[in-house]
């Protein structure tokens, strides 16, 4: 059973839905390293703009996935998947999230 | 009967859904006047700010709503839902609509 566990965990850990440095630990979310996004990733579409803002904006304001989460009203899996470019986001999100970044919704699609 | 239809017309070209100027002719809201958007609407939420910006794009360009429609491959009601506030657009017709507009997206949410 424990090893099922540790099993888990490490599968967890190494898909790329789960930050790289996220804990397995069930409370350890908020623990997790915060890394500012790669500047040399290409961005491609409009959703990579907004996951690369999104991420530095979160990273710069010193929150986490689940903070930004909270503050949005948004789940933390939701900002996972906006920062890995995996959700097409509705305009009331991304006023949402630019509302608790505390920056302009415009500046959330300005290419860095 | 030609009453009952002059009548539908009227009230068609009274709701809010139709451009005023539009004419109820079956084919003829290519010809509806370029309307800009009043600068004196209140812009209360991003929905709003998107709908005038689009609208404000769309008459400089010199396009109907179905000129950009076409060029954004969305259907004409699309964009005058979006320039009415009445839908939750998504980020991939964001994109679609600053590329038809010519514009960056995200200037179509800076507030004018």
């Amino acid at each position: 059973m424990f090893l099922r566990h540790i099993l888990n965990c490490t599968t967890i850990c190494d898909a790329k839905t789960v930050d790289a440095n996220a804990s397995c630990g069930e409370y350890d979310f908020m623990s997790a390293t915060l890394k500012a996004p790669d500047p040399s990733q290409p961005l491609v579409t409009l959703r990579d703009v907004l996951a690369f803002n999104v991420r530095a904006h979160r990273v710069a304001n010193q929150m986490s996935q689940e903070q930004l989460g909270f503050a949005a009203e948004l789940d933390r899996t939701f900002i996972s998947q906006v920062e890995r470019s995996r959700i097409n986001v509705s305009l009331d999100n991304i006023e949402k999230l630019a509302l608790a970044l505390n920056v302009p919704a415009a500046k959330l699609l300005v290419r860095p």
